[in-house]
């Protein structure tokens, strides 16, 4: 500890942790707090929902990254709120002083004016959902080979998924998968081919954010997994063992919009993203602008009105300045915007020059598409199948900073690649048996 | 299927699962009834409790291990009782028929007369058991850090392990080496390796069952790892952060016992198990006797008496006609017994000659104490040290079948000892901070 400047990172994702990272040789003290000990990465946290990886695998002890940098450390604690004025983070037990603050918090999923969907269709944030979504896609199949009841039987193999960006996407492929591959040969009972697997899309098209051709790519693709695309169709309504859509006609055809219930036992959400509940409390103590999406506006240097100590980056911030609307809610993102604000810090304790407005520069995207095939769409070149995937895969590796080691999870995948096997298939936290 | 005999066996452990492997070629029905959709290799679930492999790595699906057995199928079900007469299985919904019956329903914690004693020092049978310590392990460091009241963080940095058998010596290691070298840089305001271990033991020495000699070198290594062992000592109570001991003065010592209160935020239990309560069910119906630990007597074919179709293995059955006292609750002897009822099994059908009664051929035993120290006995020869730990981690990763697959689990652990690091270091399912 230096005893110096005071830096309070509020959040160990993506922005929190390199934001942390690149003050490590700033005259600071930093000081990450974080309700959990790990960061997580949650672009896999699909394959932990459908058995490929384990938790530790994609989970790395916040103190193990930050283990050598002598001037941060770690604490595990909940923050509820901020005294702004007195410079303190407010935690549940106690509270934190700070010189800058870096609120990095993340968003978590967000139902619309639905917030009783949660509990049938839960999202993908956290290592719990996670493992409760891979608890309860596994039991469907352990209930329909139990049950002799065909109806109930095609209740539990159906499976919806609700939007059909990347995650959608994701969780779709590899739900497609484990029934088709994995699990075919595992019951007696029941056929896991059968399985019906629906995604439904407001948009469209799947992967909106892509380039056209790339969602008819990736649509083609997942109907020959085995998945339903649905695209224009919004959910209507969602209550435990059934979905109720809305399917509007395409654009320019003719026709009313059809209204169906599908019964399936299990749903899954990624349909909307909410920004932590502090971006909200940073607006209203700032008088900054907060969006639809509960982001708060932040400054071109992504601080405060007012409050040139406090930052706020990743999914938690609304920078509208460079395209015109928010960046959106992505690793890459969430990651320079740390980097801009440590620098700047570094800077202005040196008595620089402030440097200028934050620039993203968006490297590409890329989605996966079950075993092999994926997406890419770097910008000045675009391309799918099993190049893409490749890529995806080696991206993905790359970044999986500090984990568990690298090149375990790699092994891991290769292992799970060849075999076809999903070894991590585990129902723990006991089910309500149904 | 073959249509034909049907057998149903109850548990998916080492006995279960090893008579359904062995009726493989037998024409019959195989049915393994499983709470739970995975076996689970009990003996490393102290390396998850502490960090070092993930629940996946030791645990299996049971459909996988199965899969390739046409004559078997697997049900994920509980199994509430008996009508023995109807020869049915009942269930928490339905029921089972059988034409012969296996159970192998295992042992679960006891905690004598002090049931309350559970929720302040939790066991290690089963994955929630052992992530829900490893969350108390871990976070009682994470509150000592963030806590300035030197009491309250002797507290959190002090440990309680009751029971010296296998089990208790290697949680003791573990959490030593946790503290004293995995966790030591990582921490800014406490120092982690002045954590206290406190290991007590009823007995006069630890391992009981195992040689003297063996012992005494356990309880050397223990020392040197920094744990306290406190033998002739029982436990006289235990409520939230703290324990109170009795320990008696050594064997023909003069002096009275000493009773003393320990405050410590996490306990561990290790000191005692109780057989299923099915065996008690079964005894009841069958009049067969059940032991203080709740083991049904069974015959000397391990079937129950006037019950030729129904037989127990492993924990729950009391074996009393090889050494005149119960067979040791470990898994040799449940996949011993399991093989057996198989091999009477397939005879029976075939209208052969009964086999002669079950004998347990005890291999041996070993316990691992901490980073590559180890003692075994084999009986022929002991030896402990380096040499002994290979052997463990030898006889341990083979036994690892259907294993999500040795090879990685065996990186897994190389790269956790050559780093000292224990990866899997998460704290999930949210703490109740305190």
């Amino acid at each position: 500890m230096n005893g110096g400047h005071r830096v309070v990172i509020v959040g160990g994702g993506f922005g929190g942790l390199y934001a942390a990272r690149a003050l490590r040789k700033a005259p600071v003290d930093v000081t990450l707090l974080d309700r959990r000990n790990f960061h997580l990465f949650q672009p896999l946290l699909y394959q932990v929902a459908t058995g490929g990886l384990s938790p530790a695998n994609i989970a790395s002890p916040l103190r193990s990254i930050l283990s050598r940098q002598r001037n941060a450390r770690v604490l595990m604690a909940e923050v509820v709120g901020f005294d702004l004025d007195g410079k303190k983070v407010l935690l549940r037990n106690g509270e934190q002083p700070y010189d800058s603050l870096i609120v990095a918090a993340g968003a978590g999923d967000w139902y619309f004016n639905h917030p009783e969907w949660r509990h049938v269709a839960p999202g993908l944030k956290s290592i719990e959902e996670a493992t409760e979504l891979r608890r309860c896609i596994l039991s469907a199949f352990e209930v329909a080979e139990r049950t002799a009841d065909p109806a109930a039987r095609e209740e539990c193999l159906t499976f919806v998924i609700v939007g059909g960006g990347p995650t959608g996407v994701e969780m779709a492929g590899a739900i497609a998968e484990l029934a088709h591959t994995t699990l075919r040969r595992d019951f007696r009972s029941i056929n896991t081919a059968s399985a019906r697997i629906l995604l439904l899309e407001g948009q469209p098209r799947v992967l909106p954010s892509f380039a056209e051709k790339l969602s008819a790519k990736a649509a083609r693709q997942l109907g020959r997994l085995g998945v339903t695309v649905l695209t224009d169709t919004l959910v209507t309504d969602m209550r435990p063992g059934q979905v109720t859509y809305r399917t509007k006609p395409p654009a320019g055809a003719a026709g009313e919009a059809v209204e169906r219930t599908v019964r399936a036992r299990t749903a899954f959400w990624a349909a909307g993203v909410r920004a932590s509940p502090l971006a909200e409390m940073l607006g209203k103590a700032t008088g900054a602008e907060v969006d639809r999406g509960g982001r708060v506006r932040v400054q071109q240097d992504l601080s405060l009105p007012g409050r040139p100590e406090v930052f706020v980056i990743g999914d938690m911030a609304d920078y509208p300045y460079q395209t015109g609307k928010s960046l959106p809610g992505v690793a890459q993102v969430a990651m320079q915007q740390g980097g801009y604000v440590a620098g700047l810090l570094a800077r202005r304790l040196e008595g620089g020059q402030p440097p200028p407005p934050f620039r993203y520069h968006d490297k590409g995207s890329m989605a996966t598409i079950g075993r092999a095939a994926a997406v890419c769409d770097l910008g000045w070149v675009r391309f799918n199948g099993r190049l893409a995937w490749l890529a995806w895969l080696f991206v993905h590796i790359l970044f999986l900073i500090g984990f568990q080691n690298r090149v375990l999870v790699m092994l891991q995948w290769a292992y799970s690649y060849f075999s076809r096997n999903r070894a991590a298939r585990l129902i723990t936290w006991q089910e309500d048996d149904k």
